[in-house]
């Protein structure tokens, strides 16, 4: 698809520096865009790269317009006005309906119009495709599974019985939606099995990465609300519930029974406990451990920072005596008001 | 399935306070159960939640009796036998024994009775399923594995070659067994790969979670022993042993050679590095990384606590200067010494 | 296969001590090695295991040598040597060529002599498979990917489509190559989706742990140099570099657009933030966190100490007001310099 600046500002409403006649017809990136293909500057750490960019056009916001040396689309988000000019630049191609002569698909499944079932793939009874279902190769779809129109799985995913996904889902390959929660039950010197009778219910606009796994619920489902992102390799743990619009990175681990609201950014490898409720607008920095509630919006830190390791291990000795070290400034503290004390007396003595 | 408090109090041992007769059907939670449903309180944190319960009755401990507004069955385990009574509620359909027409299944293979092979499913040569054994859609089983009586991998598990699991195992989707350990040895710059010879082998009763992988040995098996618990994405190096009734909860990562006792309770997100020991009955909280030997049994951490990212911030300055304040405060602790000194001879100077 | 001690020093170039005409069939342990089976020392922390073995021979280093109760290879770096001797004895059987039935196999693929196609297999169209490649049962291979000649993707193995892979790799189950990054940006209160348009790019000799993910590039492909080595559970982000023959334990997290140098060695359950840089022989341990770039080679750490959990609780404690211990111990440092300002004026006073 080739299109024009000119052609972009007006269906985005916002403003051209320079050629509006400049021909797009594709992205990169400020380092090596050349020809007609427009980038976007929205990381400060990349506008020392704005100067000497090849690109046909930039995306950017009206402070870094003055230094830009090529034609460039002035808005106040250029990374959202980029994924959106990506996305008409690269309109992705639409898998032929179907179903393919390997797949199984089982009893009293409904399967809507526009539906696409690839290569390999096992569904199961009384799933219900909304219209517009891709379903990728490898994929395995359980008893009772809905999917909502125009929702996609990539490949090799596992949808286990009972889970619910709305409409417009993207599910990335090695995903695993409704496994078994984690529930034993301690008994004398083993452990028991608790069923996990709940299910899985995603909202629409869920994304979910690769090899990320959502388990079903002890009794009620687990809940993802609309518009949530999930990044690769997450765990999300039976009966937690995502509010919408929350974006989780990858290697983020949520154990059962987390309650997280809306519009919270987890940063990748962070942990939560279970049983715990993060409040809406929280952001939790990455390799982060969140070990008790957090009800405020805010943003909470806990990583250690990285050192050259004979220095660190000279600081993390003091680590396993801070306890100690309090203690002595404490003494300090007691013994130098006592000779203030003594001094000022002495003072008085003298006077 | 339908019974009465009643029959669950005889045929568990346990007392009745109420009504023997109310009909029980379902299992529910203390805040949204109804009608014929029962729950249970284990967790002190959902006490709150029991005097609004509309629970038909409650599973609980002597100590909560008195405050239960409905029927209850009185036991000192109440998660135990909510987990037993669960099961009974909710019998698990039987997959009816048979080959899928679609599965490939390999030469000099044995299938006892009762045996499911679902859609989609690739068993290699020689391999032994024992009675009853379910292996769900796309699972792919190597050559010469065994699996014991009862076993079933959920969809899309892979056991490589050489794998070997007991009686009543239970596989989630996407669990790996048997891949290659990560065994590389340094040569000049470049890195060659040791052969990965040993098998995994899995005792009777084991659960393994969605997307968690066990490596095969590298020279002997990987073993894991029988009750263990694993929960999703946890990472068992090559060569790691693990002792019965250990449980591990979601995104551990255990190095290769690593043994890890019995009756160990490992938190999520936890690490632990290779060629250590971790004694019968240790506990590692969440989140903590354990990088030497734990033999005595007892309860560990390491995480740090999670704060206000500007609090964090300037606290975690001063981690990177421990060192240096221990030894302003030694410091100190010396002056002050020679200053008490002083002032003492002073003191005598003066009588 | 069976050989003898003097064979293998002659074919790797090293010296025998002992008696060269032992017969090695196999590998073993030095604690249950038997028979005609040939052991190592490598790691010193197995070196009180030398005396009791009962190996037919060890590999070993000049300094090992004395203390050897059986016949021995002397070499300066006995685990490679080990890693070679291993696979002599354990040829890797080679799959037969040809394609499965039950495989599906897309339009204008191209598929070098050699190859084999496992059953249970979808291949996308226009992908083309180098001589002797190996897709193992399960695997998707989706449109455009290229393999090199001898690459084995083991099991239930996703590459999305534009991967491409050099020769030798080894891709264990479970691995997900070039699903979508992690791109999202903010719009109000919603997120939408940057499209990924890049793809995945292996060098040759790199090896994929199980249930790890490569995500493709956002523009640009995100690229895994010459002969490095991913451990399980790893996930690489968008736009990821990584240079030849580094080495990634499992469970690592890399956030896009990060950039790792040749060389490098990341310890298990690390993280590193995206946007940054390790240059090249950076060595980061287990369980660190990666905040900011490392230019310089060296070791780096960031892992909290493990320890009892009371004593923790204590010492964390005060973590969290490291801030105000550091300010009391410099307000003890003033008072402190102004008693002995003041004590010396009294001495001068005094004299």
């Amino acid at each position: 698809m080739t299109t024009t600046l000119g052609e972009l500002a007006v269906r985005y409403g916002c403003t051209v520096q320079g050629d509006p006649d400049v021909p797009i017809s594709r992205v990169g990136t400020l380092l090596n865009a050349a020809g007609e293909a427009i980038s976007f500057l929205a990381n400060p750490a990349y506008r020392k790269q704005l100067a000497d960019t090849s690109a046909a056009a930039v995306i950017l916001s009206p402070e870094d317009a003055a230094q830009c040396p090529v034609s460039c689309l002035i808005t106040d988000n250029p990374y959202a006005l980029y994924a959106r000019v990506a996305a008409d630049l690269n309109p992705s191609s639409e898998a032929p309906p179907g179903i393919d002569d390997s797949a199984v698909v089982g009893a009293d499944t409904e399967i809507a119009a526009g539906v696409c079932i690839s290569a390999q793939v096992c569904i199961g009874a009384d799933v219900r495709l909304g219209q517009g279902v891709f379903i990728g190769p490898g994929c395995v779809v359980g008893d009772r599974c809905e999917l909502g129109a125009g929702t996609r799985l990539n490949a090799n995913v596992t949808l286990c019985a009972d889970t619910r996904i709305g409409a417009r889902g993207l599910l990335h390959a090695g995903a695993v939606l409704g496994a078994d929660g984690f529930g034993i039950a301690r008994d004398g010197d083993r452990w028991i099995k608790v069923p996990q009778l709940g299910g899985v219910r995603l909202g629409d606009d869920v994304e979910v990465g690769a090899n990320t796994a959502i388990d079903r619920g002890a009794i009620e489902d687990t809940v993802i609300g609309d518009g949530v992102k999930l990044d690769n390799q997450v765990q999300v743990g039976h009966n937690v519930r995502i509010g919408e619009h929350t974006v989780i990175a990858g290697c983020v681990a949520i154990a059962g029974s987390a309650t997280i609201g809306k519009r919270c950014m987890i940063g990748g490898a962070a942990a939560i406990v279970g049983h715990i409720e993060l409040g809406d607008d929280v952001v939790v920095n990455a390799f982060t451990f969140v070990s008790h509630s957090l009800m405020h919006a805010g943003v909470y830190s806990g990583a250690m920072p990285v050192e050259q390791a004979s220095r660190w291990r000279r600081n993390a000795a003091h680590l396993r005596h801070l306890d100690k070290l309090a203690k002595k400034v404490q003494l300090l503290e007691k013994k130098l008001a006592e000779i203030e004390t003594a001094g000022s007396a002495g003072e008085k003595d003298k006077s």
